[in-house]
């Protein structure tokens, strides 16, 4: 009957009210309600995912943007259907929790505690989302390409952050008179891609195998260490006046260390993946062991100070090569189904819209700051495509566009900066905007300037079948 | 870079210590570091599944015994890797927490709760596994089928309820001199059949699809049933001296309305599921909208006080015969092999076998009920296997057998009786004796009782194409 953890077994503990319509016991969260709560978001999620991915398909946009927009639907700013208590939802205004009150046993004396279960769990779902979205991206990427064109992403990836970090902050401490260390975050936010965003929307639109999909791909990895890099630096000179010199030798040798050495222990990785899953003989022979391998390396990549979705992407990238990928793709793919978009429609469903709203006056000084931020955000990376060298046909402006979405990742610097209290409000709604906008606008520009999905430009003949299949 | 929630967007509100190395702001729990340990759980899980359902392979046993046990050896009882806080884990006795410690930035100030939302965060992901698992086993099965042995599933299990029940009440009153009460509840934690365990054993062995199979999957579908309104007399006549008949005409009501309408409303679910997925163009056409049916289903199961797992099984059932059941399997069993061995591994992990050692002195009164309990537990269920009419050549000890498993069902019983005060410290252990040994001992039992998984004695045609999927 009743599916709970053998909560009781164990030292005879006391345990939590399972039954609760049955017993008036002491409150407690009931974990039935937590998984009641779970499913519920999870339909809400998938409902919008394909409302809004099925739209944009129709409509010729990349359906990651449906999935974001119906966030955005669904979340904090309209329905209320999915709301997370760290950005402003409470059991009252959260639609999820009203529905489990009103049909459940739901005791009113924890329901705070059961929304923060229920959001706890949701968030980590979407985080576990987008490090499989990494490691099938990994696998879908060819690893020989990505070496191939390092050279070019290293510079994509240098310039998109040294332009947009100079242009930001000189121009908000001559135009708008900003003090120096709140400058220099805000430029900072600006230096960040979003290599999630990024990659699916290559993804969708038949081209993150193609030459300028892998040096976007490239770029956007090294460009998430390099922000790395920025943050630890102005972190620290906003917090001491000097930048920890230790820390961003460590963060270097770490991520040189990491990606070095995934790809040359690579071979051996892979051998020993093929080896353990063909002996293998009971369900799941490969993407289990697909799935500890990525999980391992993000753990590694976390604890290095590294990020969770580096190590998975660094997973795919060396199981890309295995003679097991199209099976084990194969495999990734109903489990990526399942939890991708759980990641994108919270991230719209945490993004809270009314930010930008001219008609509240407090938003409008953060709004004049929010056009400049936007406009350095989006020519600041567009610059990066004509520093690719070496490549003769390749489509310069499509690289410097698929750099632009910032995502969560600019709201990192955010978070940061306000913790050392160097930002003034408006400024900080003026980030947020920028963030909120480069990443919606991304999509339908990236769909816009890469015309013909069809018709792949410069496709790589060798991992051009991997397309079809996403 | 940092994937993180969009926590910093809404209302600017104060948000998680996002980047705890490069500042020391307010303790707060780092979503970063869930999603850490939740990951090298996630491992942890995955090693101990594949270890132990592969050596259980290879001698012949049903691999789920093997993922059982690996959960016991890296559980609470032996190898602390993953430990719960509801089962006597802590933040000291963990090993993951250890890890997370020693690689990672965590706050020592936040461990307790860091731990409390990745355990949480696994529980859950446990329970959305046997969700699934049921889902994939209604699509296993065959709707005519089990209508058509529905009778003799009925008979099965109203004698698998009442003469475990009656034997275990009376021996335990006459034999033991215990309290009318407790023996009652001890007698109805007898009645209970894990689905969950049961029906895994029966895909792994290939008999789902038989007769005998599906005899038991209905019989354990009507034992969760008549479980539910044992623990609600039982448990009304605990506390008040009274049944609460009302709750017991209700859940017969609910659970009628529910599964007879999910069985009429089947053909319309089918025609709109095919309709759906038809007209979806993106990724995840087929799994996306059966996920959203299980859910919602195993949503309105739980709502109306059936469970979870009735509601995703009524889906999966349903959804069998559609058009579309081989590819939509095709693309559930990827996500079930990944999230159905948490489900198994969590199980055992969570249990305390130190109860069952004879050398604490304090465990050798409850030894002699154990024995008491077990063998009603057992012969109990192997005689319903005789009341099977209208069926020649039926495998009657297989049927019996595969009534024999308590999982975690019998541990409802126990955590109600325990509020209830009724039990003595003895009788409890006794109780989860028996509920470990049942669930331990039924899948190689069934493996025995049912000799050759190649040749299925009576296996349904129309159906067994399903095993070898399996």
């Amino acid at each position: 009957m009743m599916i709970h953890p053998w909560s009781a077994i164990a030292a005879l503990l006391p345990v939590q009210g399972t039954m609760p319509l049955l017993l008036t016991a002491a409150p407690e969260v009931d974990s039935a309600l937590v998984l009641a709560g779970v499913l519920l978001s999870l339909a809400v999620i998938y409902v919008a995912s394909k409302v809004g991915g099925e739209i944009c398909y129709r409509i010729n946009l990349p359906p990651v943007l449906g999935e974001l927009i119906m966030g955005v639907v669904v979340g904090i700013s309209v329905l209320h259907a999915l709301v997370f208590p760290e950005t402003g939802g409470t059991t009252e205004n959260s639609f999820i929790m009203q529905l489990l009150a009103d049909t459940t046993s739901l005791d009113t004396q924890v329901a705070p505690e059961t929304f923060a279960a229920i959001s706890e769990v949701i968030s980590t779902l979407s985080e576990i989302g987008v490090v499989i979205l990494l490691f099938e991206v990994g696998l879908e990427s060819n690893l020989k390409e990505l070496l191939r064109v390092g050279p070019q992403a290293l510079i994509v990836a240098f310039v998109g952050v040294v332009v947009p970090f100079a242009a930001g902050t000189a121009g908000l401490m001559t135009l708008f008179h900003i003090p120096a260390v709140a400058a220099i975050f805000a430029g900072a936010a600006l230096t960040a891609t979003s290599i999630g965003i990024t990659s699916k929307v290559l993804s969708e639109l038949g081209r993150l195998s193609s030459t300028e999909g892998q040096i976007i791909l490239g770029a956007a990895v090294v460009d998430d260490i390099l922000g790395l890099l920025v943050l630890a630096v102005v972190a620290s000179l906003a917090k001491t006046g000097e930048v920890n010199v230790n820390q961003v030798v460590y963060l270097i040798i770490a991520s040189t260390i990491f990606l070095g050495g995934a790809i040359l222990l690579g071979r051996f990785f892979n051998s020993a993946f093929i080896k353990v899953a063909s002996a293998l003989k009971t369900r799941g022979d490969l993407i289990i062991p697909a799935l500890i391998f990525a999980f391992v390396m993000a753990y590694i990549a976390n604890a290095i100070q590294l990020e969770a979705i580096l190590g998975s992407f660094a997973a795919g990238l060396v199981l890309d090569e295995t003679d097991e990928r199209e099976e084990l793709q194969k495999n990734v793919i109903p489990v990526a189904d399942a939890l991708v978009p759980i990641f994108f429609v919270v991230v719209g469903a945490k993004t809270d819209i009314s930010v930008l709203n001219p008609t509240i006056p407090a938003n409008q000084e953060g709004l004049i700051m929010a056009l400049f931020l936007i406009i350095v955000a989006i020519v600041g990376k567009v610059v990066t495509g004509a520093v690719v060298f070496g490549q003769e046909k390749i489509n310069r402006l499509a690289v410097g566009v698929g750099m632009i979405p910032r995502g969560e990742v600019g709201l990192v610097f955010l978070s940061v900066g306000r913790s050392t209290e160097a930002l003034s409000p408006p400024l900080e709604a003026a980030i947020v905007m920028m963030v909120i906008l480069t990443t919606f606008l991304a999509p339908p520009l990236l769909r816009f300037v890469f015309p013909n999905p069809n018709e792949p430009s410069t496709a790589i003949a060798a991992n051009s079948d991997a397309n079809s299949e996403t």
